[in-house]
């Protein structure tokens, strides 16, 4: 039984209100396409973003297989004109918990048409594409330090004491074991006044960049709505973009840092290779293992560097230098981006011959492979098809890689390493964190996987330090310009990016 | 930066959209009730519902302390006429993530008003009114068995292995000790095929029939908007309202299943004084604890018993009985409600002589105080500031009772225990399991609390099961109807509660 309240109901309207309803709860395209207005202006919102046109509005109803199930409680009308007409809705789910729908109405000479919708449902428990467990907090602080009121948002690899570690996959969790003390990485934190507010998706066994995990769906990117997360600390970055907690934990042994950073436009660090130790975190390939964090504040960053951090002697970045070869590697919008950044910071350019790098990020992509392989294996032998399709293929991919062709990409990561080394030298290197803005949900990953690899392999094979700091496309979309410097300087790094922020600082 | 799109905003609506946001950000609250239109049909709707009226919407305002932080990031302008337009505005939050506000503005003489809005702001990690902890699951089923596929919502009172038990007050919390195993009925639950998918608010050592914890705020009641949860066992009653979880796990000594059940809409059961053990469960009054539980389902909420109950043979329920002197006691609508339920079932009327009832609520109350204060008084001597107003209160009354006042109560529980058993009988008797609707959110819950007890006490004082089940007052409001039995008749209470639940079904 529906209350209707407020203005009396131009003709029409109330029939034209209950059809509607009735075509939502039967998912009856055709009348919803009807029933809406035609047109580019046409607007329809929620809580992923506001459609623009009919052309959108139809699209989005096409792929998402019905509304809930509600029943309408109250309308309350209110009428400006022959034409034109608000009804509210407060509706109540059978899942539980009510809904409010605003809906402008516009009669034309087809009758009444939807012109824009707000359509508001209770929130879920919790977004569980971002999060698998989540408290107020998960973890007490253990001491008092830097870190004091802040909270943690750790990707689900490592150890937290008293759950399972889940690596992204339904399969894995379920018979993982639960974990009876934490990582190192989260002792430090807790121990430095943090809190662990939860723990959070990531790629499959952290195989990817993209964090478009075929399990849980892929983290809302709240800087580029309807555009992809970036992983594979996607969750861990996306809790920290939504304000869910102030420092993301996470890993980087390609990328898994810098994208998702560059992608939300989020500060991040990927640490020199074995500067934090990896005690309790789950391998991917350990030669380019690392932890890393991402925060939406400088300050922060470098706060949790206190903690995590080997305390060596600082020594000032004095010399920044841009490789105009490698902002090539970018698409132009980013590309340009990261070229005004360097200009603000008068970097100098400096020529790199980079006839290796595609020999050096194939040697990356097959060591990496070799190693994931050797670390998820025997697990996965008999399971491959507990994997989401694109992790499948990889971790295909990796199976089927000869000793040989291991023992190869081997001797090559270590030749590029020193010459990577010995390129950045004493300074530090600007590049783009990934190769283009956040791609939109639904495109093919493939392309801009290999072409941000060519990118974030070189602080990987070289076990560099790089900190991601977010800047932002001519568009205004979210990118990432990635410092990297020589092993241990990861303090360096942080204090550079403090001392940028101030200096953007109004 | 905003962008502005859409139609060409007619004369002045600008204007008048920049001046409201300038006041929302300052909190002006002036400006803010100039720029919405005078009267009763100003509408302003919300995750936490609709205000209709100028009157409802200021007095929200003046209440909150402000809007959170924002920026307007793009502004959609559609014009209906020479004085109606929509502007729909997309914010994004400084605490991270975006939202949407959708304004329909009306131009009197006085220039351009708010006649209608709906706000939308991105929702937190989590409801940290309802939940402390929350997982996909947080503890994974260890068995398989009626429960498979169902989650739990776990009172915090249980132990949960892994977690600290927090009792809802955050200084007990900070110095609770992770539990090393779980409390006898979360094992029982887990091995019988539901996972837990998190710990619950209650009130502050489950004290108070309200929910209305201080430290975290009120529970949502989605079935009654603006009004209590209903307690103690609040943050489990809400999780399964707004379908988190599809079973609540809570205790009930004075009546903290029926109450929030009643509130709610829910079924609930309070089973006989120790047919559920209640180890690993943090004590309030031992001789009145028991463990309950909650569920949208009739068949659902049998099936936990099938899980938690001792095995013994059924007796059908044959004669159910209502006392119109148990009706008394409730509001009138409330008794209505029950009353109907009492002629569907053609349950006869039998007169009770209830001049001892409030001598056995006050026998009640000291009693429970009694033990309250000698489970926590240990704790809580030195520390009752870390209490809320309310149950501090409580506490303070409970340490006042002199040994003398606390073993007279005891013998008059002990004389009441028997009459009441008596009077039950081989019967199932009908009562309302509270003795109002929820009361609205601000409302003084004392008077509410004793006329409730006057009718929850009668299952205490006899130890005895209770089963309500959700029905609704003329209003539409929801109610309960409790079922009491004679001890160990939990499971016919559960068959007759969904033998009715089958005759309900169309």
């Amino acid at each position: 039984m529906t209350d209707v309240l407020g203005d009396p109901a131009p003709d029409g309207l109330l029939e034209a209100f209950w059809a509607y309803e009735t075509a939502l709860m039967g998912d009856d395209l055709a009348a919803l396409d009807r029933l809406f207005a035609e047109g580019p202006d046409t607007l329809r919102g929620d809580a992923a973003g506001l459609l623009v046109g009919h052309e959108q509005i139809s699209r989005f109803r096409g792929g998402r297989g019905g509304a809930p199930a509600r029943s309408v409680l109250e309308v309350h009308v209110r009428s400006f004109s022959h034409a034109h007409a608000l009804v509210i809705a407060i509706t109540e789910l059978e899942r539980g918990g009510r809904g409010q729908q605003t809906q402008v109405w516009r009669r034309g000479a087809d009758g009444w048409r939807v012109m824009a919708a707000h359509v508001a449902v209770p929130a879920p428990a919790f977004d569980s594409r971002v999060w698998r467990v989540v408290g107020d907090p998960l973890v007490r602080p253990t001491g008092s330090g830097p870190l004091d009121g802040e909270t943690v948002a750790v990707k689900d690899l490592f150890a937290v004491a008293g759950q399972p570690v889940g690596a992204g996959n339904p399969a894995w969790l379920e018979q993982a074991p639960v974990e009876p003390t934490p990582a190192w990485a989260v002792r430090m934190l807790t121990g430095g006044g943090a809190a662990v507010r939860g723990i959070t998706r990531t790629d499959e066994f952290a195989y990817s960049l993209a964090g478009t995990n075929a399990h849980h769906g892929t983290p809302p990117n709240p800087r580029a709505p309807g555009r992809i997360s970036g992983g594979s600390s996607s969750g861990s970055a996306s809790a920290v973009s939504l304000g869910h907690a102030s420092i993301g934990l996470g890993t980087d042994t390609g990328g898994s840092i810098r994208v998702p950073a560059a992608y939300q436009g989020l500060y991040g660090l990927r640490t020199t290779h074995g500067a934090v130790p990896t005690a309790g975190v789950m391998p991917l390939a350990p030669s380019f293992d690392t932890v890393g964090w991402l925060t939406r504040d400088a300050g922060l960053l470098a706060r949790v560097g206190d903690v995590l951090l080997p305390d060596v002697a600082p020594r000032p970045v004095r010399e920044v230098v841009v490789v105009p070869e490698l902002l090539a590697l970018a698409e132009p919008d980013v590309a340009a981006a990261v070229e005004a950044f360097a200009d603000r910071e008068s970097a100098p350019r400096e020529s790199w011959n980079l006839g290796e790098l595609e020999s050096w990020r194939e040697a990356f992509r097959v060591h990496q492979a070799a190693q994931a392989w050797a670390s998820h294996g025997a697990w996965l032998r008999t399971r491959l098809d507990v994997l989401g399709p694109d992790v499948r293929g990889r971790f295909e991919a990796a199976a089927a890689i000869s000793p040989d062709e291991a023992s190869v990409a081997a001797a090559r990561v270590t030749a590029a390493r020193q010459t990577i080394r010995e390129l950045v030298g004493d300074r530090v290197i600007v590049l783009p964190s990934a190769s283009s803005v956040a791609p939109l949900l639904g495109a093919d990953p493939g392309q801009v996987r290999d072409a941000t690899l060519r990118l974030t392999c070189l602080a990987g094979l070289g076990g560099l330090p790089a900190v991601s700091i977010p800047t932002a496309t001519a568009e205004g979309l979210p990118c990432g310009v990635s410092l990297v410097a020589a092993p241990g300087r990861d303090r360096d790094l942080l204090a550079f990016a403090v001392a940028h922020a101030e200096r953007l600082r109004p």
